[in-house]
């Protein structure tokens, strides 16, 4: 059975011809040493996951054939994340991680203590692609551009409740239980922590609900698993 | 106030003279560009936090005294985390996560699946004493040397529970809810999975507690965070 799995900007359905592009035909083809004949698993954001004959590769593209669905479309939950940009590295592993975890929409977002002033939107949404490929899920979560925090609350739709991972006074357990299900985000601190004036805004929100992460100082990157990890088991799709 | 936080393998206590080998020596003076009469935050597991004066800083080392405990000791709870290593990097980073998480313990296991047949014990425990200083907690955990599975579960103490992340019927919620707290260990997987006797050998275990981390396939790494994360929240210092 095909392991190989790639996320694919056309339609699949039983017959529907693939084109790939330069890039797929050369990890196809040089990296994993597939051709003509060969299979692999396609899925689009749409329409589940696929299997894809190679009908034929060169430099410059290739094309397959879809033959068969081997799994259903299954969106994530409806789960935001939104993060303070950091080292790249560490910014990397967030979007991966926020891809694997089943977040539906990435969302890094500039504080007053954030200090990465720019982000590449296009090299985090490969990022995203890369994770979901090899996570299994058949939808890949768009990593939106880095937008300030405030003009975000100003536009907020509070029927979207938001998980604030802050050092409250009540940890997950207590304040999981009471939530309810919905649309949600979760929003990540940045290292250097919110500005007292982000602080007291949040605070004021009614649809922002702080929970704390324990006694120790997280990073970015684990504050944002950790807090995937209890909304999803809490009120997610790992039930 | 100080906010460079080193680990000491010296007794701290008021009045305590500390001695600093070269590299604290090296990082205080030319790294974060201290010296005699400048503050910084010593711990060594047992004695809490305590506020220390540089005396004198060398090539070779140099000295300073403990003033005042600045926090209690605080231990974490009596979990450990078995992971099969995998490249280097994400080993670095499990481990990393596991003492900003609050492991208490680090195990690297051999599975018959895992690729690592060797790690370096010395460097992840330098990689878990860097988390500890930077997460603010007293504790460092131990990093063991690598050691099989087999091996680990013939001599094991059936009081320590074992949570076993894996493809399980169960989702945390249900899974957790009903789990004691005591002596508890979480085992992560390798990248390709337990094998078939492995497998069945950790489900006719009555202390092994199976639970599945969602529908989309976690990396180890992920997986590692994610289940410290809702250990912690359900049976855990995240209260």
């Amino acid at each position: 059975m095909a392991k190989i799995r790639l996320f694919i900007e056309h339609p699949l359905a039983e017959g529907q011809g693939i084109p790939l592009n330069a890039d797929q035909a050369h990890y196809l083809g040089t990296v994993m040493r597939q051709g003509a004949g060969d299979a692999f698993l396609a899925f689009n954001g749409r329409d589940g996951e696929w299997l894809a004959r190679i009908d034929g590769l060169s430099r410059r593209g290739g094309t397959a054939v879809a033959e068969a669905q081997t799994a259903p479309q299954r969106d994530p939950p409806d789960l935001w994340l939104m993060f303070a940009p950091i080292k790249k590295a560490r910014t990397d592993f967030i979007v991966e991680k926020a891809a694997e975890m089943g977040a539906a929409r990435i969302m890094p977002v500039q504080t007053e203590h954030t200090n990465s002033e720019r982000i590449r939107q296009d090299r985090l949404q490969a990022h995203a692609v890369e994770a979901a490929e090899q996570c299994g899920g058949t939808y890949v979560p768009e990593v939106a551009d880095l937008a300030p925090l405030s003009r975000l609350l100003d536009g907020w739709d509070s029927q979207r409740r938001i998980l604030w991972a802050d050092e409250a006074l009540a940890g997950p357990a207590q304040v999981l239980a009471g939530l309810p299900r919905g649309p949600w985000a979760i929003l990540i601190g940045p290292e250097g922590g919110f500005s007292e004036s982000e602080r007291a805004r949040l605070t004021r929100l009614a649809h922002v609900t702080p929970v704390s992460l324990g006694p120790r100082i997280l990073r970015a990157d684990t504050a944002a698993v950790a807090s995937l990890a209890l909304w999803q088991a809490a009120l997610g799709d790992w039930g």
